[in-house]
């Protein structure tokens, strides 16, 4: 197949919310001579083709994946890694391949070190699933993490360096465990707090039928992410463990001291512990 | 003083946020004769009248509630409970009075079941402070709640009802040991824990730098209300020790169960864990 467009054929596995807006943003922006959905709902992938997130569809991965100059993985992260030794093992030379899951070193991992792969991960999420919320504009501003290895070549850093870039990401380069690392604080851990915190306010009505009403704006930031779904959830937290586990622990921690603060009646500490946190607020950059 | 508008003469004690925007709103709407912002800063209280929050102001909290058919205190918690006695010895004995504290016991104890004063909490407020934010349409569609207690008529319940209904908010009257069971759960721990993720996050950022670039939708819902004032929440958590106490060990464990699931590589368990919670978001009604 002729390359036309900078990515030429792309195929992208799991046409959701973001295989789905990457597929339109690649058309829409002619970057690409044609968008391949993969999976496995017909019903589904007919959907992505009308919604005009992908040209054409196919169930068969590694047929695509032979054909393919681009590889983007959009599955939860556990189907990602299942997928990894059919695609490399189905793939050209002289294709790239890359996934946008949540966490990279388990991906990474699976890749085997193969010099064609490059794990990335566009911030882009959403409570939001499925391609009827898939959006051109989705990764418009986004942070666009790209994770290389050793094995990989600047060149193929680079395909995935502008694939973010030519959708109107901001991309960041890091290594996979600084990744790992960061997102188990700066989204991890409040995915698990919006969930502990949902789980709590649903009990507590059953008693208290007033919690129903009394809400306001606090009460949807916490929990508007307690709707994500539950099975990409899941699988981040258990591939990004050790990470999630010690966010968790700084919590309990940082709870355990407002709880001893409040208990003495330690008016002093208290302010401190608000005044410690708005000033941190106040002075982290822009979103 | 003739008590033109249905609510007459307001004294607005406090003239913040809150403060500014109740002004505003009954001004605006005709619903007062004269507002009158009580406050200590000349400053303040003239760029209050500047932005059409009062119509008038006063360093003299005694004589104004002296001369108010309807006093409203919009100061933090601890001091409309020592302002409280001053008020009610000063205020005429067909006066209305209450307040928009976030607890409603230790308030309602400070009025001593004075039969003029009635507590209430319009869930409007923002991490925003001061006059400057203060704006009409504050308390449009925001849930006002009204806490009665036994020494109060259903007269001078009422007005506070009206009050509320009158500036576009939904009015809800509960005991006030129930409104602080609720918000203690809906607002007040959403605060806590997002003050705890904030220094979290703050700390963890002077290790891996990449958590300031790292984040997206999630993270701003979870740090918003960091940036709330601390004296405001010093005194909340304070004055709500046993409920805030309580519901902090609520979130705790929920914490420890989503740790013990995630460290024991219980895939079943954890996706029951998200699942619940995001059914149980998907149930929960509107805002």
């Amino acid at each position: 197949m002729s390359s036309e467009g900078e990515f030429g054929v792309v195929a992208i596995v799991g046409v959701g919310l973001i295989g789905g807006s990457l597929g339109m943003a690649l058309r829409r922006r002619g970057l690409s001579s044609t968008v391949i959905g993969v999976g496995r709902n017909m019903e589904r992938l007919r959907k992505a083709v009308a919604l005009g997130a992908i040209d054409v569809y196919s169930t068969d991965l590694a047929a695509t994946a032979a054909e393919a100059d681009l590889i983007v993985l959009c599955t939860p992260v556990s189907r990602i890694v299942s997928d990894l030794p059919i695609v490399l093992s189905a793939a050209r030379p002289d294709a790239a391949i890359t996934d946008v899951g949540s966490v990279k070193s388990v991906i990474v991992a699976a890749s085997g070190g193969d010099p064609r792969f490059v794990g990335s991960h566009p911030m882009a999420g959403s409570e939001m699933t499925g391609v009827e919320a898939a959006r051109l504009t989705l990764f418009q501003e986004a942070t666009w993490a790209v994770t290389p290895h050793f094995a990989n070549s600047i060149q193929t850093t680079d395909r995935i360096v502008n694939l973010g870039r030519s959708v109107g990401s901001e991309v960041h380069v890091m290594a996979p465990h600084i990744h790992d690392g960061a997102v188990a604080i700066t989204s991890h851990l409040p995915h698990v707090m919006s969930a502990a915190f949902m789980r709590i306010a649903a009990r507590d009505a059953k008693e208290n039928p007033s919690l129903r009403v009394m809400t306001a704006g606090s009460f949807a930031d916490a929990t508007r992410i307690a709707a994500s779904s539950p099975d990409l959830w899941r699988d981040i937290c258990l591939s990004n463990r050790s990470a999630v586990l010690g966010a968790i622990d700084s919590l309990t921690k940082q709870l355990e001291l407002a709880r001893a603060l409040i208990e003495s009646d330690d008016a002093d500490g208290l302010h401190r512990f608000f005044a410690e946190s708005s000033a941190a607020k106040s002075e982290w950059p822009g979103r």
